[in-house]
């Protein structure tokens, strides 16, 4: 469980740095990056997960997501996996940005040929947590987790898989019902197989149908993104919160987009969301 | 004069757009960016200028520089130019980083055959600002600079050869003392000639020995940044400055590089600097 640093710089009196590491889950080297706020100096601090979405490796919110100034001064850890396996022996399709690299949808894929590395599910879940608590001052037992579309889809899945271990959730447009969305739809078809019956337990209104749970989840939407009718579609996740009794905070924003510059707005009021969440903030939080 | 928006989204409540222009300064096509606050709703806004470093466009700091935050809630409009002419036509050396394409140093180019595209600083001190004036809701009577690097080193020239214009300047990490720095001193000599008198207008410590006065400069420089003992040397700065009686605010920052990891961790402070100095904001700022 080595790992191998690839870059590091002081950030927000914090450190940002990316490393790699030989993945048994993926059967490749995969790459993420940390942030450690200064907090960790005097002992370990909470983990927040962000998984980011199709096309993206760790760098775009490493880059772009603006996460670094609250984080130090929430003492956050915040750790962002890649988005799929890489590699010359992996499987994939060079011109779909909506399958194979970059496009792992956070599953453990069940189909030849496939299932040997795109295992994201098992990687985000079981082996990065254990890397992560052997390599930085995490305190294991405050985790929350969140994400960006496909990442928000991951993230709003496994929190429902993962209840006790994720203290909250939180999403920017996320993929709420992959198994109805064309892009993923495709996806889950090559990587789970033709029955969709096996796609519930990686389908966020399909968990809750199916009676998984969580305490609750904070969405942020953008009213101009130009996804939200085809693929997002946040109504869907409202309406299954609503019959399960899920508390859902979802704010519909008006004029913003599906990129970066809408993450970056909304980015504090997640991660004092999360913080509020994991103890470390007293008050009314968004 | 008119301009085509490459981009627009909406961003922590205000837009921050892309456009590109014929420009007459440069005799290409130049790029450029604008963050406008929600402010300007109400009316005109100031303008801070940000001059970015070399390899740089106006890319950069727009995904990196996690300066929308704070200059929407302090009302300010941002324009970040390009670094240089681009283009088939425009002479260049796509091998070299410190030189041509990306490189421009904010000089006025005399010597063939650079003299066509090469003039930066009358793009950005002459054509630029009008362009802005005509098209963006812009107090054109309240403006700041600042940069980085290379940016820096625009920002403390034009803001010495323009003082009535600019109420305040900062920079990050910037090149004090071009003539006398390995990766500038060429680029000089090719732009400007071989007759070291004519280069230092384009040299802040040059400036200030030969009388040019601003009222104050605000300096971070990260202590571990790699370009510091050859390039930057910002304690030639703090000598001229002693000299001349400005007053310099020289802040040597610990383990920070030369990035933007650093640049955006210190961001906000020279947002409030310049805002305070532009009359928007009461009491001591840094």
């Amino acid at each position: 469980m080595s790992i191998k640093t690839v870059s590091t710089a002081k950030s927000h009196g914090g450190v940002q740095s990316v490393h790699s590491h030989a993945s048994e889950a993926c059967g490749c080297d995969m790459t993420f990056a940390v942030f450690v706020p200064p907090q960790a100096e005097e002992g370990p601090c909470p983990v927040l997960w962000y998984l980011s979405g199709l096309t993206c490796t760790h760098a775009n919110v490493v880059e772009k997501g603006e996460y670094r100034r609250m984080a130090a001064e929430l003492g956050l850890i915040v750790v962002c996996p890649d988005t799929s396996p890489r590699g010359a022996h992996v499987p994939d399709e060079k011109d779909n940005w909506q399958f194979g690299s970059g496009a792992g949808f956070y599953v453990d894929a069940s189909e030849a040929p496939y299932d040997t590395n795109y295992r994201m599910y098992s990687y985000v879940v079981e082996e990065l947590p254990r890397i992560v608590s052997a390599n930085f001052p995490a305190d294991m037992n405050r985790q929350s987790i969140f994400g960006h579309s496909m990442g928000g889809h991951g993230a709003l899945t496994i929190a429902l898989r993962n209840p006790k271990r994720f203290r909250s959730c939180s999403a920017f447009a996320p993929i709420v019902h992959p198994s109805d969305a064309d892009w993923s739809a495709r996806a889950f078809e090559r990587y789970l197989g033709p029955n969709q019956a096996d796609w519930r337990t990686h389908d966020a209104c399909s968990l809750i149908e199916d009676g998984y749970r969580f305490s609750e989840f904070l969405v942020d939407q953008g009213k101009a993104d130009s996804f939200l009718e085809d693929g997002l579609k946040p109504w869907l996740l409202e309406e299954a919160c609503r019959k399960a009794g899920i508390p859902l905070k979802l704010r519909m924003q008006p004029g913003y987009d599906h990129s970066y510059f809408f993450i970056s707005t909304f980015m504090d009021d997640h991660l004092r969301w999360h913080a509020q969440r994991l103890g470390m903030l007293e008050g009314d939080v968004t």
